[in-house]
């Protein structure tokens, strides 16, 4: 193998492969990025077994062949060199090294063959369809927070993809929770998606993905089985397991009927939460809401260090009600609303209370109240 | 005491003062920040026991008076405010208690009387001189990075700050060494200097000075005994026990006549050793220049992981040499450096090596080899 490449092209590639290999590996080809060179393209492959990132960039080659080698070591050297610089890749395959040149610089590493590198068995996708980037951005991005992190409930460690029914028809649908929060929002279903499994994306994956849906222009090319979900630009392909477990069946926490509605300006009420929330110890985190007509007195009240009360004006209607929530999850979910005002519906003082944006409703978020 | 305060000017002085502040404390009141409100000024002071800063910011005083809050939550509680705001702080003595209110926001902290609140000894000054904060800046910025972190050696955890014979004649100086390598800055010695006992500068201090030099235009009034060193501006004290010890003879480490120079680029020489540093092991980081006419080759030699070497030209006329340094040491005295070029003086490959500035000695490092 023999190839050289501009650097920005090396770096951009194998920065994005290489973020998914984990610092610590028992097996030592997990370390590796695998580096394939043929036509007029280099391949970079790296995985963590679970996760399989393929990034592609144009190279001048002139030997094809392939190899693995330390994909920090490589990620590092590469970002060291100088902007603009051409890089000169070439495998030493009596050494088991390969050469990186670069202007004056010189480096040798140490190889493992390619033919130890892990390969992902295929999967035969059920189905298979395209989806404008910022449109999956924006089903991870409003989902991602309400991850669980608690290990023994590992169904709930990732964002529920499928396919369900919406007010106004099937819709491609996005759900996450941790027990206490819950975040459901909805796109519109791509053409070919109908029948997708549905599966839960791993949380790492999903941070993962987040390379691939910067770029407002660009198409993903999705395909999933009940195993496996693929995302892929041309440059890049995200190939990751699933979560084998079954998403509980969240529509029975998602309030119907709350009442009550308070309307508040979003910004305005993220504020707000966080000054009262930095008077309440770390354990408890509660702050109070006491709504009365068209006013909302978030307050804090903690022995060890003082109270706090904020005065904010609202649009309520309806009678008097004191209720508690987290105040990392009033700050979060408050932090998922792009539009002026946040929409709360409220029941009472027990029940679940739910959230939207403005007046739309695909995208909503379900918290759990706690006693204060 | 009642007073009321621009916002800004509140989270300035608080925020500088809150920083010497330990997070973990076993006395109580160490967490507390004084708040004092006298005149038109309101002065905030914290202390470590060793470190006291005191901070100052003007304020409409309605009941003097001074009381002591949590530091962190008050800069939080501040930090959390909309720019712009006017806060007022008013004193509720019967409830042990600090009302905080700023628009609609309304905070109550509770208090620890003013009487607990440790006093620094005052001190017998044996010098008070003014000094330029860029004078300042440059003796510790430049000297910092060598300061020991070994707590066996405690004397070597800081800067020593003294009066020296420099080459043209008396000056300030500023030494650090952490046995391995060294720093010595020189700036002209400041009138009324010249009694000045020799100090350890706490590392502590030397961060917490940061905040008083960062104005070029600022004038730092010094005041040094032989157990205290006191920076001042108008706005801010800083009090500082220094190390109870004594400073080693740094002077016998530094060579007087290593006889071969060798003159780099010094960004070009950073650069490049860092880039080669990356395929060394964690452990041993051994760089190795070799030097031969007009030309310096930097190499490292990791069994584990590979090979890495750059060539730089260079102005070295002496016959070659190999000699090797701990890659971390070389890069951060390679930092130190604001011109042009670094000039190196060694002597040979089991000696320590000279680094200056150009031609400039006011600031000079030296640098132990290691055996590659």
């Amino acid at each position: 193998m023999k190839f050289s490449i501009e650097r920005a092209a090396l770096l951009k590639a194998v920065g994005q492969a290489q973020s998914v290999v984990e610092r610590r590996n028992t097996i030592p080809i997990l370390a590796n990025i695998l580096v394939e060179a043929e036509g007029d393209q280099v391949r970079f492959k790296a995985t963590d077994l679970d996760i399989e990132v393929i990034d592609s960039a144009p190279a001048q080659v002139e030997r094809a062949g392939g190899t693995t080698v330390s994909a920090q070591t490589l990620h590092e050297i590469v970002r060291a060199l100088p902007d603009g610089a051409l890089v000169a890749i070439e495998e030493d395959q009596a050494q088991g090294r390969i050469n990186i040149t670069a202007g004056r610089s010189r480096f040798q590493l140490q190889t493992l063959p390619k033919e130890d590198f892990p390969v992902m068995a295929s999967s035969d996708y059920a189905a298979n369809f395209s989806c404008p980037a910022p449109v999956l951005r924006r089903l991870f991005d409003k989902s991602r927070f309400a991850i669980s992190t608690e290990e023994t409930r590992y169904y709930l460690n990732g964002v529920y993809l499928h396919v369900a029914e919406g007010e106004g028809g099937r819709v491609l649908r996005a759900v996450a929770t941790d027990g206490h929060r819950l975040a459901r929002v909805d796109a519109d279903l791509p053409e070919g998606a109908d029948d997708m499994p549905g599966v839960i994306v791993p949380r790492k994956t999903v941070g993962e993905l987040r390379k691939l849906v910067d770029d407002d222009e660009a198409q993903i090319a999705v395909s999933v089985s009940e195993t496996k979900i693929r995302f892929a630009t041309p440059e890049i392909t995200l190939t990751s397991k699933v979560i084998d477990g079954t998403f509980p069946d969240y529509a029975r926490v998602i309030p119907q009927a709350n009442p009550r509605t308070m309307e508040v300006d979003a910004s305005d009420f993220a504020a707000a939460v966080r000054r009262v929330a930095i008077v309440s110890s770390e354990r408890s985190r509660a702050v109070k809401l006491s709504l009365d007509e068209d006013r909302l007195i978030l307050s804090v009240n903690a022995p060890d260090s003082g109270t706090a009360e904020e005065e904010l004006a609202v649009a309520y209607g309806d009678e008097k009600l004191e209720i508690g929530f987290n105040a990392k999850y009033l700050e979060e979910i408050a932090a998922q609303v792009d539009r002026e005002n946040a929409v709360f519906r409220f029941n009472n003082a027990g029940d679940p209370t739910l959230m939207q944006e403005g007046g739309d409703a695909s995208a909503i978020y379900v918290v759990m109240p706690m006693r204060v």
